[in-house]
């Protein structure tokens, strides 16, 4: 068990039930992800469903998990600039605007992968996120992710008492 | 129900387990896809657990809509191309390179989506399909996907008798 909070323990209830990331999302994946210096790290085993062609992961569950390990760091990234804890008031969300993947090689599936992120660029409400993913100590796959920060009026629409 | 075999109804038994469109895979998603015109097609309705926030799709599932549907397509596409069917020998399958996705809007939860693509570019042994997902009629993704052949090898080692 990691010590730290992991960046979506600190999402707000009513943003926690994403399949990818949520932590309320009792069917989803639940990915957990943390600092590690300058890089953001995210650990995840799949299962055996989550088969492409025998003995591979499919790619929609990378692209998940680039994606959802993308905005979470994307969101620590945002809290760290402004010098403020995650559970810190306002909450600062974001959503994907785009995703891009490269699968350089099959991914093995059995094994736990190592999900990594670093920040490449922050300015105003967007953040870009350079990713890769190794399985075996091996980079199999690339990513780059846009994200941009939720709307705060879609952001108090969503967190306001009776939702 | 569509009277066309849908396009992964092709695929060899032992490469119809990914979790998005492998039709022997009882968790998965098992999507369908299905030339309308030059254009293919892809119908499917997200379940409740695939929320990303409150009313709306994750942006995993989205992405694994435009990877699956993409290969499904560009394999479609390469039968098309030599001009026989798809359940003709020796069989084409095809594995994601790199997947792009836009994500334009939100997409809402708890409606038939449609995901369309277009071939793009086929040459050798790689296609380039271009999709776009519209819900209630509205473009809300816009996706592209380089997908190349599986190498003979490969293919051949996993279709032998015994796997």
């Amino acid at each position: 068990m990691n010590p730290q909070k992991a960046f979506q323990d600190h999402y707000p209830d009513v943003l926690a039930h994403c399949y990818g990331c949520g932590r309320l999302n009792e069917f989803g994946h639940q990915i957990k992800s943390y600092w590690d210096g300058d890089e953001s790290v995210c650990h995840f085993l799949p299962e055996a469903r989550h088969i492409a062609i025998p003995g591979y992961v499919y790619g929609g569950l990378l692209a998940s998990l680039v994606d959802c390990h993308g905005t979470g760091t994307a969101a620590a990234a945002a809290y760290r600039a402004e010098g403020r804890p995650m559970d810190s008031d306002p909450p600062l969300r974001f959503l994907t605007a785009s995703l891009h993947v490269d699968y350089l090689k099959p991914t093995p599936l059995g094994i736990v992968l190592e999900v990594r992120g670093r920040v490449k660029e922050l300015k105003g409400r967007k953040v870009v996120i350079e990713e890769w993913l190794l399985a075996n100590g091996e980079v199999t796959v690339r990513g780059e992710l846009v994200a941009v920060q939720v709307p705060d009026k879609m952001l108090e629409d969503l967190i306001k008492p009776g939702n």
